[in-house]
């Protein structure tokens, strides 16, 4: 109830358009890098709008992630990336550029409750998450009607009594999509480990506890009869151990003993929410850099 | 990824029909008052799932809220109703019985952003908030599209030179419409007072500021100057006086000096839409009390 | 840097001074149990201050804690507590009165690190929590100097090839100081199954993760080998099987990929002190029933 | 109850001893400056722990913190540094190197209340903030047990008719003591112009409220009379006006109607410990740049 902003859409629109690359780099460890890399940038007068890094000690292992504002570059940005490639080699980097503005094609696989493909659908629509979800894949069509409200297809693909032939389904509908990343959203199906394989670092999964406690089914039941003051919800990389992937983020939720599992159930919703979400974001942005059984995550 | 909790829909629905009552009670304290409500239930075989109680002990005021299950109860629901006058008036309270199952006529006012209003939508939908929307009322037509694909009616009242007559038209919305309770979901017009008045207890705004702090237009803006290290959000009751009425929840978040303001807002919104859909909760369950210029809540 | 209060000494003296009764108590659920339990008091015209009751649906538990103002009670508190006996049986309850004021005599038990005990004893000095510290015990003389310059007994009990020689002696110290509550402040031994079954429900210990996550040794490395985005502390009654007793509470706090265990350790103390700290208080005060592998708990 | 970290202290220990540089820096901003301040780290080989940046778009200010490694710098610590001087004037800056490992000399101010006293004393003695406390002075004598038990010279400085005097006193214990930070820890009374002038930057207190909101005396007595659903804390630089300065760190915790203002005193004590500690180990760390009415925090 106060006076409105409004200038604030033209704000955002920028943000969003805004023409740029992101730089994702992993190498051994070594003195300089950051100047070498640094100083990569700044010979083609790139601007560094943020520079992170982080270096695993133990191992010696460099992670970096650089987002470039690209509009006062003397070259072509195609050359810019090209132009790296003697530096990447020179200190042995596995790395990734990215440009702005950009959509990432995702496809969204659910089953039955649908608050984290809302949370996705609205945060979408909102320029939140640069992705653009090429369909929503469900095992049920409780999904079916919020995906076409919002304009998307919907693709019913039923597990049967032979779960491998829904697998090869989705797949081949992934396949033609181009998808770029899977968002497991509160899909209750526990991918087979080709699909973990050959998505590995793509695949996104929401699981509903404050992961390791409760691996596996009914966590919320697990968490009332431990008797835990908090639930959680964890967003991870999905790999062939169940729940054991590379963890991007989680949210907590303080209960009391006299919520129900059904309570439980309720307010974990927003923790699975708010979890996905900003995993999600943290991924399409480049924010992940996957380390063993860790992921290096630069929050924004 | 695990395996899915199926009977749940089943609970869920019981859970929201169920039969019952929620008695609210203010009154003077005094010696025995647990025992001669409790004790009122009980020659009825009501059975009590719920009893909160609290007394502000400076003014010594007792307010108490029960949940009461009616399917044992030996008396008709209105002989069970009735037969509490005598011992209302013998301890000089202000009461209010609710039946259960039941819906709360509500109005959602909006102007230009939908997040709340989504959540409201999406919260309804899924059976968390016993409300039903009678419309969905603007000062733009930016939501009209997302009132409309969920079936609701959408009104749009301008509000130009003469606020006032804006203002005439939504009151007599809301009189046609009869309802119950107001909720402004991110409306950005200041109330006239004879609104206020009006719906005293029964207007429910969201702030996006952790009140007191940053009262008035652009708090995110005031937040960024200030420098503080959380943001927030506040839903409460409205009264004549800006942004200065009885709180029922809010929510806040961490942020960094690295926010921009626009980040601020996007943070805030998740601030915004828990508060008031908790606030919401809150209030359409009778669990809260207004308290002069605070607000008793017992929260679930 | 604000003017000060200064009457609240007196406030605070007074409020630990407070005579009065708590009863917690646990029987078979019925209607009216409220009532009955209320009336009781409200007959010999003692003041309810505080009735939390929860009901166990599934297995139709009642649990109820009452904190009682005896000023204006107008029989003895021998003869209230004893006038109980009849209605305690007739709904076939299991009941405890405590007198207020009065303080549990502890004995807090530690290895090396003395952040939980220097916690203890500030709250303790503070009035936080009414607790007679009887004396310190340690298998290292670490804390020795912390213990005695608050003016206490430490005990040095080292633990050599039999261990059961040092718990025998530790068992007879807590004997011979008549010790009611048995707290084990980071005490780096793995109680014996005779003592967890003596001290059943009045011996708590701090765990420095979130059980159940990372239950046994080193749960700071394994949090950072999972790379979770949380850690946590648990405080929960000990029993027989490790780190698996009913929780009282637990703490968390945000963590990044750039901490290191060190770090973990660090940030890990402040959820440690929190969790025991609340835990020991909600204990001392009576609002923690057991039901079986959960503890219910009334926070204040 | 689980089995012991042993080899810990070494690595603590080792921690707090690290030789090294730490650079604080603000200068106008424009490309290429993180590849000239790299890169002249790497061309004496010196090794980059953390390097934090951050550009204030609005003015265009670049902010930046380095902490170095000096194990393989290839010239003397003081050559580096000197050597730093054409650079910084280069580009305009503002800078600041400090050795570690270094202590800041700290004087504590108290009035009576000795919760934040006793945790700058309890994590000071665990390393966990370097500093040696010079002196702690009071207004009162509350806390001269405590400081002399920590083997801590306590001054007594009573306030009397005329302030001015016992200010002035103050600040000559100040420069007897070549202190290079003051912190308020609970000290009950507005400092001067003058010497929130001299101590600039270099003056921390603790307010126990979330600032903005409850500025001035008896926060916790203004919450409660709003009712907010959070308590907080504040820690900030001080200035001449009053609660206004740039704030460090903050705290909040839930707090609920029946929370009276004796609990919220009780709740908000954790809050201020937790703000001041933490507000307290950024600055010593070099970790905070005053920005106008902002801090720069780079939190570790």
């Amino acid at each position: 109830m106060s006076v409105g902003l409004e200038l604030f859409d033209l704000l955002v629109q920028r943000a969003l358009m805004r023409e740029g690359l992101i730089l994702k780099l992993t190498c051994p460890d070594k003195h300089g890098l950051v100047a070498q890399i640094a100083s990569h940038a700044s010979e083609f007068s790139a601007n560094l709008v943020e520079f992170n890094q982080f270096t695993e000690q133990k191992r010696g292992i460099f992670y970096a992630r650089l987002e470039i504002d690209t509009e006062s570059l003397e070259v072509s940005i195609e050359d810019f990336i090209a132009s790296f490639e003697v530096l990447g080699r020179a200190i042995k980097a596995v790395w990734h550029f990215r440009r702005l503005p950009y959509k990432m094609r995702t496809a969204v696989l659910v089953t039955k409750t649908d608050h984290c493909l809302n949370e996705i659908l609205w945060r979408t629509k909102l320029g939140e998450m640069p992705i653009e979800i090429t369909s929503v894949i469900g095992n049920r069509s409780d999904c079916k009607e919020i995906a076409e409200n919002s304009g998307l297809p919907f693709h019913l693909v039923e597990m049967g009594e032979d779960k491998e032939v829904g697998f090869l389904e989705i797949e081949s509908l992934l396949e033609e999509q181009q998808v770029e990343l899977v968002v497991l959203a509160r899909f209750m199906q526990i991918m087979p480990p080709w699909m973990c394989e050959k998505y590995s670092g793509r695949m996104i999964n929401i699981h509903h506890s404050f992961l390791p406690a409760f691996i596996g089914a009914n966590p919320y039941r697990q968490a009332y009869e431990r008797g835990v003051k908090f639930i959680g919800a964890t967003c991870h990389y999905v790999t062939g151990e169940l729940d054991a992937g590379p963890i991007i983020e989680q949210e907590v939720e303080r209960v009391q003993h006299h919520h129900s599992v059904l309570d439980l159930v309720r307010l974990g919703r927003d923790c699975e929410r708010a979890a996905l979400a900003r995993g999600i974001r943290y991924h399409v942005h480049d924010r992940t850099i996957i380390d063993g059984k860790r992921a290096i995550v630069f929050p924004d």
